[in-house]
């Protein structure tokens, strides 16, 4: 779509690289009270006073990680700081900033890297992260997105991988396989426009799970939740992977196994009728889809009243002591081995 | 090089993502006291106490910012690093930590990966910051590094762009110019190179000159100097795209003009004969040419004494008033208006 030949092109080389960085920089704002210094010098300062800081980052390179016949470059401006987000949610701290650095061909008009920012612009404002630094240069190939998120936490928040005990519950926000089932969707359009350029899809049918592949949020809400509900969760991680993946991590890093119930996963019904058409299991679809970027957790069975019937949070397993395995448990009762089958981004090209 | 068929080569797809993760990032050690969790969890965990935090992010592209032609990736790893903690420097702050991300096209044998992470763990163990995370995938095309680095100082230490006053001295640490000879020397020899394969190029006549383009330092001690000299400059920033280019970014910020004398310039007598050899003007490199990675700043008349005589520091010029404009004074006593025709990344394809 950034190929239509209607549409206003400039050229990234009229404007130079600094001229460049000032012109997509320039609606940013600064709502943080730690950044005491933004875009604009060598580095940013920052001052966390007695909070401790969380760091994470993440490359997305266009033809591994998205592809733009279905990703508008909005969506994939404001998903690429979501992913980033997600990271710092799973550590049970709040997102305050974000660097953003950005490689383009000169395939891409000038226009297409202001719709990229504005998706960037729009997730930043609604999570207010300042977006304190960057980098925007050229790419040899294609469209590459680099971004490291920083937040702050007081030092008995912070929730690692390695906590869970082996008689905790396990739970997950939100519902699970939806962003996989969406790019299944749209993948099937891509082959069905490729065949007749001239069909226009009618994505009603499949308007949750589209939302869901393009337009994924950060739960930045979960951790205000935690603080009003007075609970802390023994050991967090964020789902980009894949429910398994992230489950057998949780498993490896506290030294447990774990019991995951089919019956107790929470799957949406346009799930489960697109899975139906497209003839999928639902539930392979939930286990092993990523891109959700729900946070999964594990509590103290004392803390099971806090939780229950709370629409945010559905407990899916418990864990179990490191010797007995990790296995899904079967609405026909079979106890499964679970393994990780999520997304690997490095198979043989 | 990494052609070579002689050599062991192991694909990526044989690790998988997280087993090359494992693999690569074993190496690296905890030293920093401010770094809590480094790589392990969905974020770093960092305490600065009562420091501020300094944030810089760069992201290097193959056939942009490197050739690996003439630049082996073990070196490209330790300068990958050196040009972000040049940046933290540039603040006056000290550098703590860096995340490390990088994708790679399937072209690259595990042994590559490897060779250009021993360059980051060198650089890492020299300047004694800590890796506390990244993000390692595959490209489409070539070799992608994305860091970002994280360093502390106090409040009253941190040095912007925008300090420097109409009467301060303009000072620059090291020499400049070299690190691009090196380069020119190094892109004359791939020429020859291609034309006869049997050459062996001969670059003890250009030893330091390559040194600096392929092993360039980042200037972690100039801190512990001023400390030592209780100096503060009123202004900084480091020295990457090329001198004039620095110099008109710190008279835009601080709102001055400047007098910058060619006569005053720190040339090493190795770049004066080379630049006879290739038959370029050696002001016009030392002006120009970019990647030294020194230190430009601005210090108050009344500081002269502090640094006179120092071999770190050389004097090359003086602010003046804002409406005065930029000049470089030459050797003739002419003045001509200084431009910025430093590296631009962002020229038409």
């Amino acid at each position: 779509m950034i190929e239509d030949k209607n549409q206003q092109r400039t050229s990234l080389s009229q404007l130079g690289e600094f001229g460049l960085i000032d012109h997509l920089t320039q609606n940013f704002k600064i709502v943080q009270p730690s950044t005491l210094k933004g875009i604009g010098d060598d580095a940013a300062v920052l001052d966390f006073k007695d909070k401790k800081v969380v760091v994470s980052t993440d490359l997305l390179i266009e033809g591994v990680h998205f592809d733009l016949a279905y990703m508008p470059l909005k969506h994939l401006g404001y998903k690429a700081v979501v992913v980033n987000l997600s990271d710092i949610c799973a550590m049970n701290a709040k997102p305050t900033q974000i660097t953003v650095s950005v490689a383009v061909s000169n395939r891409f008009p000038l226009e297409a890297l202001e719709e990229l920012f504005e998706g960037i612009t729009l997730a930043a404002d609604g999570f207010k992260v300042d977006v304190i630094g960057g980098d925007t240069t050229s790419s040899q190939k294609g469209l590459i997105i680099s971004i490291t998120a920083i937040g702050e936490a007081d030092a008995d928040e912070i929730v690692y991988r390695d906590g869970a005990g082996d008689t905790d519950l396990l739970v997950v926000t939100g519902d699970v396989g939806s962003a996989y089932m969406g790019l299944k969707v749209l993948e099937r359009e891509k082959q069905v426009f490729m065949v007749n350029p001239n069909s226009q899809p009618d994505l009603d049918l499949y308007a949750y799970l589209v939302e869901r592949q393009l337009k994924p949020e950060a739960r930045t809400d979960v951790r205000t939740l935690f603080h009003a509900l007075e609970l802390k969760p023994t050991s967090m991680i964020d789902i980009s992977d894949g429910l398994s993946s992230e489950i057998i991590h949780l498993c490896k890093s506290s030294k447990v196994g774990c019991n995951l119930y089919e019956d107790k996963l929470p799957i949406d019904p346009q799930l489960i009728n697109v899975c139906e058409e497209f003839n999928i299991d639902s539930t392979t679809v939930a286990i092993n889809g990523g891109e959700d970027y729900e946070l999964l957790f594990t509590i103290k069975m004392t803390d099971f009243d806090k939780i229950k019937a709370n629409p945010h949070f559905t407990i899916i397993g418990h864990m179990t002591q490191e010797s007995e395995g990790i296995h899904l448990i079967t609405r026909a009762n079979t106890k499964i081995e679970l393994r990780a089958r999520g997304w690997d981004a490095l198979q043989e090209e």
